[in-house]
């Protein structure tokens, strides 16, 4: 009698498992179950189908050939038994048997194993507010709420939307509203910031202007007490503890919990954020069941701290593994650095690793820079700035994360998975100031902007640069009056110092060695040039005449037309 | 008195030195000879700067405040003196004195200096052949050429051109001809392939399709035994073994030699291939002097053995650390592994590390694999194919290798960049089937290229995958009546069906399991699909059967349409 390797949950991770394992394996019994008739789709392409990128929502469970990935599609195409409609109720770890309960029929049954795979994935959390289960209150987990959101759009039956949450899965519904459907769209986070596990906050203010200038409204450090509304008109009105936002559709998109209950009722161990837990085999604590996917937790590879990271690129990988060792292989998942990158209408981001935040809660003495550069060579004509933080360990100087924006997506995923697979290597910062990546005009600059990124944090370490965080610099601009020192052309710093006579000295770089008695000495002054480095490289004379109360505004000019409107 | 550094050479790592070491030391007395007036410009902007990209010739030696990088620049910026018209004629390591010889006034001088940096380029070869120094006979080294030709171009005097040798620069220099002049280009190449030292046989096919269908006349395997014309009117033609070509204008673009000749007098000691050799902190056989950019040899860090590689980017970095251990410091260079990319037309290439002919050449026992993808995931309006090779070593399953193609050429950079940095620290064909790269819908598959050319160098390590290069199937399909099983659905495969008859059996995935029987056991098959996995799966249904004569098409039809003309 063949192995009967038993499968609960067909969306990402599970289908995955099956079709390796029937290509390594051509007499496994497999079977998978699946509470829901869809299965196999790309839940990350829902924005995409709601925004209008896909046109049917069949195009998120086809395969690149237009199969769709049924249960039919499995057992002719890939060898496998699908059973829809089919919970798992409890695990039998003893008699290796898992209590089913056929929802349709309402009835229960045995099912055994050999082998389990638990991919239960994840439900998004539904905040306890009033009014959080209204009609017309969506999350953003399959697709019966992706067809029912376009639909109410479609009928024109959603004048105004609002948000609530601004990671991944926020922004780009946010995006989906505004871009095609031209719904006013209110997106509301708690945190001072949008993507506040992501990014770092000058970064995220990228971000948040690019959001506003698109017509999001966005609003931070608000908490939603209370979605009013009823259950036959739907939802009126979100309220925040400081406003009432109009709306007649909610997405809720306020993080996922992993759906671990089955697993810990079976009495295997759950990780510290309540995923089921696996060893580098992606087995639990039972050898013979194994998880994967947006339900298991497996460590960070920068702080060693067990995470979850709900996304379908892990849930591919690690499917792969588990297939892997359900037929007696040895391959691993020892974790992941958090690599990630999202489309924010016009521009990409990507990051991977820690924020600072991050790196400082894991016990690390985190040092970063922000640098500005052209995407392509600057000659190009269709260069434009991309921008790139670069986290590192002050006493061992390894990098801990990096964090990039930019118009052109694919470059910024470029700088961002340069660095993300060597993070788990320790590499240091002169690792990276030497970093070889490909090099030609069309696509970048001959010094890379991840060479210059590791140059500025290494000129960091060792003291030369003194840096100020470009939205710390607009605030002392602000309120405190801070002085600007603008090394650009007299040109450019004309209307600026127009405007704040005073407090904008312009001296330009070619200049700077003969001048540098004009700077005043005794307060802090703040060095600006279009990016940073010529800035930089005047701070250093300065530093060379004993003035060393500067800071560079990183990012210089162009990082403050990406966080703020134009100083003049 | 302050030390004395002198460079010889100011185009791209002499400034790059010069710059850096100011920054460090405020004191040091840095001196810059060149033999031109024209010094410090971003010669790789040469070929967009005769295609129109760059409107201006100033744009290449501009900086991005559009400042000119002249003498009188890095003297009142950068505090450097910048010597042009002044050739370095020999050094005098005893007395630490370099001869230099004012070519305006035709008058010598020594100068003394400390430290003493090699920066003297490369030369671009002219082959030995009759007619090579006629005028309108160009090659691509400085911006007195780029101007020249650009000039006669749009004066109207270039109605045809050739360009000799398929490398990058022949590459970028016959699409700028053809793109913005509509100048009739043949491209003629000594090997049988483009681009022979950067990619492998099927990937080259790649670009060479896109050339011809950009209207480049390709000639492969033609070695150029003469040019013809005359002093008065220039050239006429160029004659191949095979063929006359007229033309008004010559590229010769057949690769460049290092300019190792002053340091080779002066005793230091050369590499290989004919570069000056240095250590990993980029000194010299003497210790007071440095080298590197174009000029100077390093190892290839997958071969171990000492190459030359004139890029810009490289020269950059490699200023830096020059820069930072003439100050005293210990930063290292190690080498390179060869990461390049080049725009040809809509397309994007790049590679890194070792083709699998030149890691068979380094001992190697190479295997590769080349997958076709979508470069976003495969439901996302404007997705199109990427292709990707992987190369890795049998026993130590080391990768060796990559190479990739696509429209966007920055998402082929982002696959390429993936893997390069990590070349240099061996990592295996499973951690390229594990690499964490960021992942969302409008960038990426959830499977993403990467990570599935690791799984298909796994599958062809561990002996599950048997597959044959697409364009030597090609071959065995016209000569040798190969049969194809193509197994994707049968309105696709029907037009080919009709066409080949008996050579094309079609057997639809999903009835394949059903139909084994009606596969051939007598004579080898080559299994195709859209893009290689579904014809993969097949073949290993096949194989569970005993039938192992399959080969599958890498890339599937996808591939043949990106190196061949359509087969129905």
């Amino acid at each position: 009698m063949s192995k009967k390797v038993l499968i609960i949950g067909a969306v990402a991770l599970g289908p995955k498992v099956a079709c390796r394992l029937r290509r390594i394996d051509p007499d496994v019994e497999i079977t998978m179950i699946d509470r829901d008739e869809l299965i196999s789709y790309g839940g990350c392409g829902i924005p995409y189908y709601v925004g209008g990128d896909v046109a049917d929502i069949e195009g998120l469970r086809s395969t690149i050939a237009h199969a769709i990935r049924d249960a039919e599609f499995f057992k002719a195409t890939k060898g496998a038994e699908v059973l829809t409609g089919v919970e798992a109720v409890a695990i039998k770890r003893a008699e290796k048997k898992v209590v089913v309960r056929h929802l349709k029929e309402d009835r229960e049954e045995e099912m055994p194993y050999d082998q389990l795979v638990i991919a239960t994935g994840a439900t998004p959390m539904r905040p306890p507010i009033p009014g959080a289960d209204l009609p017309q209150v969506h999350v953003v987990s399959n697709l019966h709420h992706a067809k029912a959101i376009k639909d109410a759009i479609s009928k024109g039956e959603v004048e105004n939307a609002v948000v609530i949450g601004a990671g991944a899965i926020g922004i780009e519904m946010a995006e989906a509203f505004t871009d095609l459907w031209g719904i006013d769209t209110t997106l509301i986070e708690m945190a001072d910031q949008v993507l506040p596990q992501a990014l770092g906050k000058d970064m995220s203010r990228i971000a948040e202007k690019k959001l506003r200038e698109h017509g999001v409204e966005l609003l931070l450090s608000q908490r939603v007490m209370k979605i009013n509304g009823d259950a036959e008109n739907g939802v009126q009105s979100v309220e925040t503890q400081e406003k009432t936002i109009p709306c007649s559709m909610v997405i809720l998109a306020a993080g996922v919990r992993p759906n671990s209950q089955l697993a810990a009722d079976a009495g295997l161990a759950l990780g510290r954020c309540g995923g089921v837990l696996v060893n580098r085999r992606m087995q639990t604590s039972d050898p013979n069941i194994f998880s994967g996917g947006d339900c298991a937790e497996f460590p960070n590879l920068i702080s060693g701290q067990e995470i979850l990271m709900p996304l379908g690129s892990l849930a591919n990988r690690q499917g792969r593994i588990i297939a892997t060792n359900l037929n007696g292989g040895a391959a691993q998942f020892p974790g992941a650095v958090g690599a990630f990158c999202i489309k924010i209408f016009d521009m990409g981001m990507a990051k991977a690793g820690l924020t600072t935040a991050q790196a400082a809660a894991a016990g690390f003495d985190p040092v970063d820079v922000v640098v500005a550069q052209s995407d392509r060579a600057h000659f190009f004509p269709d260069a434009d700035f991309m921008f790139m933080k670069l986290i590192a360990d002050r006493k061992s100087r390894k990098i801990l994360g990096v964090e990039a924006a930019g118009p052109q997506g694919d470059a910024v995923k470029a700088r961002v998975d340069a660095v993300a697979p060597l993070l788990k290597f320790g590499v240091d910062v002169d690792e990276i100031a030497n970093l070889e990546v490909s090099y030609a005009p069309p696509y970048a600059s001959a010094m890379d902007i991840v060479n210059n990124a590791g140059n500025a944090l290494d000129n960091t370490l060792n003291g030369s640069l003194k840096s100020i965080d470009t939205w710390e610099f607009l605030e002392k601009f602000k309120n405190e009056n801070a002085r600007v020192v603008d090394v650009r052309s007299t040109v450019q710093a004309e209307p600026f110092v127009e405007k704040y006579g005073d407090q904008w000295l312009n001296i330009p770089q070619d200049e700077f060695r003969k001048r540098v008695n004009e700077i005043p000495k005794d307060e802090p002054i703040y060095m600006l040039c279009g990016t940073g480095p010529r800035s930089y490289e005047c701070q250093v004379i300065l530093a060379a005449h004993g003035i060393t109360n500067s800071f560079n505004i990183q990012g210089g000019y162009g990082m403050i037309l990406a966080i703020h409107e134009p100083l003049v």
